[in-house]
């Protein structure tokens, strides 16, 4: 059913029986990269909860080691939360990470999701390797892999404004971990978006998925809150809905070519150039008149340097019939569609997503 | 020589008689987004040097007005220097923001230098619709465009290092304004970069070019520094060298398109883009081995969503024949490369560029 492409294959709808089934890392086969799952040998470097103090130092030209805190540690707007089972940031939007509508596009969204992973498994003291493993991880081989990854937003912040993003991982029973965010506008405290993402194991070695041990088990769940905690929670929403395969694309951009830029240490895509795929294929006057509401992507193959992909998009549903907000979201969306990336011309999937969109308001 | 397309032409080293000529924004057509070129009708809100102290009332929650300071220019880690005619600012490189090499991309160092352009060009009081514009160029609807961008790295920054940019502006005759950028490792001060930038004046109805005037060259040099101040100082170095048209490209990458993560809010493609899309057709062997030390870009047209793209590079001279490093850099390029970014299929000249390339440091 997934035909094995180099060494790298994915069935993330499979996850019941992950050692019979070859993996790729959801990221884009970002293995050396730091990854958003968690990690973690140990609980990590101190850090001051005193920003102020710390700037003050640095201000007066030292930079040396400040209870054992890197500079980057030290000037960045964020650390563990109190209780050292999430972690909190904020992030200003930049100038340059603003798109048509003069707010952050997803892109930008999805990579400070993205950062907020990788800072909060390095305050905990994840593995310094770039691949965030636990002890018994490292022993074994094992790095984590994206299966799914779901993002919600509410509102879209606008260049200069401050987002605060905070993230915590729990375990997801057998099979692996998820992490969730949730996201808000700092200023006021409003919740502009939550995501909810999928992780699993796999053996660098083999290539396959394996189950979380009761060892890596422990090690991850020291970090995770004790009570159950979801950024989505309800059953029945979007972020675990399944997503069917697309047939018969009503829209389709071919063609499509990994930039250098899109690659990561490995020379493998990286998860967010897929969302820029997925998007070229939206028609024209949903672009033109919604905003993305929610993102669902499904990952089963990595792309590669030389892949040409191709995107295809269907509406899943007739604009208008609605789907209702999860979460408390007053937005409604307007629409939902069905996409699918497959390399050309094999037509083998690389992964399949959802969008749900919301009409724009007006100006 | 340089036909219109669309409202849009473009002839940079055409710039002693810029109002015969049509124009484009040379960050892409980003004629809404605020401009890294000057501006600015006033001194600008009131900012505080003692990051500490606001630092410290933010931590205790208190998010309101702290003389006039917007939340992002508490929060940022950037303000104007001492005598007001530069601006610095500090970044750590993001774990999405690194490539193949583990260190940052050029993309996320042109991104950065645009970043700290804007916060300067802020910081002085620019118009706030995103224009940058001073009162005069308001009154007369023109806008700063870009001619010509020139960035030499020294060495590239990896993951949670701390960059620090200091940039500022000065007249550059009565052809427009030049904006420089000099990058530091803030660990140890060291040099690792630098920039420099030809803006001219364009005036948005008539899409023509025009000389500054007299108002708009004092409102401009209040915000400069009173001396001649370049990044990069020697006369004869590559910044100012020209770069012929490449005729007959040895590798050739056609048919990249634009996504819609590179359009900006007029949907014309963002200046980064053009950096990705000189390098797609580097050969293979010249990234495998070598790591850019340069990039001269001319702007000539922009691009557009539909648009169709060629990429054209060739050796510009024998690998090894070596070129000196300007301005005292101790790296030397082992390589130079003529770029030519055209339209498909009328080969309209988009831009011309040049790179420089050294042998990576053994690992």
């Amino acid at each position: 059913m997934f035909a094995v492409k180099g060494s790298c294959n994915a069935a993330a709808d499979k996850l019941e029986s992950p050692g019979k089934r070859r993996f790729l890392d959801g990221r884009g086969g970002n293995l050396c990269r730091p990854s958003p799952g968690v990690s973690f040998s140990g609980l990590g470097k101190l850090r001051s909860n005193s920003i102020s103090a710390v700037l003050d130092k640095v201000g007066t030209g030292t930079v040396e080691g400040f209870n054992g805190a890197t500079l980057a540690d030290r000037l960045r707007l964020g650390s563990l939360t109190e209780d050292r089972l999430s972690y909190k940031e904020r992030f200003i939007v930049r100038c340059y990470e603003v798109g048509i509508n003069k707010t952050a596009t997803v892109e930008t969204m999805a990579n400070l999701l993205q950062e907020v992973g990788c800072n909060h498994a390095q305050s905990v003291g994840f593995s310094t390797d770039g691949f965030a493993t636990t002890t018994s991880m490292r022993k074994m081989h094992l790095i984590w892999v994206t299966a799914r990854m779901h993002i919600e937003i509410y509102k879209y912040p606008a260049w200069s404004d401050v987002v605060e993003i905070e993230t915590w991982c729990q375990g997801e029973g057998r099979i692996g971990t998820r992490r969730d965010w949730i996201m808000k506008d700092y200023a006021d405290g409003e919740v502009i978006g939550r995501a909810t993402s999928k992780w699993v194991m796999m053996n660098m070695d083999t290539r396959r998925l394996q189950k979380v041990t009761d060892d890596v088990r422990d090690e991850i769940l020291a970090h995770c809150p004790k009570e159950l905690r979801l950024s989505i929670p309800e059953e029945n929403n979007n972020s675990l809905k399944k997503i069917p395969k697309l047939e018969n694309p009503a829209h389709v951009r071919e063609g499509l070519m990994p930039r250098r830029s899109d690659l990561d240490m490995n020379r493998h895509v990286n998860n967010v150039a897929y969302i820029g795929w997925v998007l070229e294929s939206m028609p024209e006057e949903i672009i033109d008149t919604h905003e993305l509401q929610s993102i669902t992507l499904d990952y089963r193959r990595e792309c590669q340097r030389d892949d040409v992909v191709d995107s295809l998009t269907s509406p899943e549903q007739l604009e208008g019939e609605g789907v209702q907000g999860t979460n408390g979201s007053a937005a409604k969306s307007s629409g939902s569609f069905l996409h699918f990336l497959r390399l050309s011309p094999s037509g083998h999937e690389i992964n399949r997503g959802r969008t749900e969109w919301r009409k724009k308001a007006p100006k």
